[in-house]
């Protein structure tokens, strides 16, 4: 096969390794003679496989001894509505940074529920920038200030986060176990698992402990987060593949150096493509702030516009996907999660710059 | 390898056949230098098998068009509680048939946001018999009547459906697919996928145009058909990868003689076990009223229950998992899902001859 880079937001791309290794045990799971997405789980084997994700999170964002891990699905999109219904509270209002596109979703949902203040919104630099985590006052009698640790179609990314007096709720769908992070600074912690941690199906929750009760009677029981910590996750049946998926994928990150390698790594990924767009003497523009853009998606254009789908045209040709920006923005975006390996990042900027001489 | 005979009760077997194709295509789908699930969910390729299944879903089960098929996550569970806060709209009372562990659970989460009136409760015969349809006269006030039209662990089948002039709604988690079925009687069907759909991950609501917009205006994105129905299930990332597994399951499906194939191969399998079951003069029994037996789940006890642990034991010798009965409930159970094939069912129905003859 002639494997391509992936640029593609998410669903995004996966170790290679980790699609070889659900590829050999898919029919026949470790010689049980059941595939393990057929396979109860009740069973040893799955339980095995569920743990271990449970666990593996817990140690690669050293999560401290009060906070669970849930494994939900529905998506970040359900986490926007059972964020407010849980989390209020006696509290009737929340605190909201608008930071893009995603933070815009999760807002419309908070005011379903609860009055929501706006602390912060970047809509009047077109979502070129945040806050200076300083900056930002909460209420005090907000139940949770939410955030948007890195913004998929805008490409901007908090690279430090708000000390606050009241819960921060962040959504980290599209960041998550890309760098370490103070999970203590956080009342709870989504993210979907379709970037940095499996194929789409399953979403991460970190919660404290002492924020799973604060949801109401009556709230259906999915929608309970105490539901899902009271059985591990397990109340019902949990979505298999995409777990299975995600305990290969904590591994692969492991084996990358944890958390500090992986950050290094896509580091290294960042200033490659960062670097290009600087220095073509304008060719490329990134519109996003220098301090806070995103390691995970990259987002540019090309200053002579007309030339955007020949370059889109040509990097398909050399086997780089996904380039487009999201419909929305326009322009161009390379999103560089963490399995997008090095030698990908590299090709891109190289075509880049050889497309920047040829055209400029 | 040995494949195993999977009796479990959900997650369950897969057609081999479909586990053989996913594996095929897992790493490189169809050459396009990606997996399928890691291709983006606006991608053609991904594209085509979405709408394979929505449009196989409605060839299959004969769909009207004033019926609307959605996929979505968070299982059946999810549903418990999305159905009342959807459906209830100026009504405050729903309708119930307490069938079983899941008509249950179903009305313990309706009671959360509704009166909920219990027209038939199984529980004086033990949840073994279900009421006759024409015998249950749901109140006209109620915003609609709820069953479950199999009970995977008590055993019970509904075989035919209530007429009634509220909505009916349905969940069909363990028998979706198993046989036709009079879509048109119905307000809404859901069904988690692990039994007789896909891998676990994705459930299937089938629901009636006029009853999407009944929601009120303050109920989360996620939470609302209206959502999903407006975006064809593709508001949000959908759980990839059961929903290419279900596209291949409805194709095999349709190779078995579709709904009405499958009916008749599901009613040999029962036939074979039930059989074995009242003519081995009382060594096996069924609790469960015969004219409402359930064709997917096969519950029994042994006489001796002393022997149960050896049957057991034996079952596993013989590559036959899965057979132990729900904790909740003890004794034996086979479920015998679509993807269960004859063979498997003819083994068991061996083993538990030659059992019964030499401990008889």
């Amino acid at each position: 096969m002639a494997r391509k880079y992936n640029f593609y937001a998410g669903p995004s791309t996966l170790p290679f390794e980790v699609l070889k290794e659900l590829e050999k045990d898919l029919v026949d799971y470790q010689g049980s003679g059941l595939s393990l997405v057929e396979t109860s789980h009740r069973s040893k084997e799955y339980d095995e496989v569920h743990f271990s994700v449970i666990n593996g999170i817990k140690s690669l964002l050293d999560v401290p001894d009060d906070y669970e891990v849930l494994l939900l699905g529905g998506g970040a999109t359900l986490q926007f509505s059972m964020i407010p219904q849980n989390l209020l509270g006696d509290k009737s209002s929340v605190d909201f940074v608008v930071s893009g596109t995603w933070a815009k979703k999760a807002l419309a949902d908070a005011k379903l529920y609860a009055e929501a203040n706006v602390l912060w919104d970047g809509k009047d630099g077109a979502y070129t920038s945040l806050p200076s985590p300083a900056d930002l006052k909460p209420n005090a009698e907000s139940a949770y200030l939410h955030i948007t640790s890195n913004e998929t179609i805008n490409g901007v990314q908090w690279k430090d986060f708000p000390e606050s007096d009241i819960p921060v709720v962040a959504d980290m769908s599209s960041d998550i176990l890309s760098r370490p992070l103070p999970v203590d600074r956080f009342g709870l912690i989504y993210a979907g698992a379709q970037k940095n941690l499996a194929p789409a199906g399953v979403t991460m929750v970190i919660i404290r402990k002492d924020m799973i009760n604060r949801a109401p009677e009556k709230l259906g029981a999915y929608l309970k987060y105490k539901t899902h910590a009271d059985k591990d996750s397990l109340y019902n049946t949990p979505p298999v593949f995409p777990i299975w998926a995600m305990s290969k994928v904590l591994k692969w990150i492991e084996g990358k150096g944890g958390l500090e390698g992986i950050q290094e790594l896509n580091s290294r990924k960042a200033s490659l493509l960062y670097g290009v767009i600087d220095n073509t003497d304008g060719f490329y523009n990134c519109p996003v702030d220098k301090d806070v853009r995103s390691h995970m998606n990259v987002v540019f254009t090309l200053k002579n516009e007309e030339l955007q789908d020949e370059f889109l045209k040509g990097a398909s040709q050399r086997d780089m996907l996904g380039l487009k920006g999201h419909r929305s923005v326009g322009g161009c975006r390379a999103s560089i999660y963490n399995a997008m390996p090095l030698e990908g990042v590299q090709a891109l900027a190289d075509y880049m710059k050889e497309f920047a001489k040829k055209n400029g």
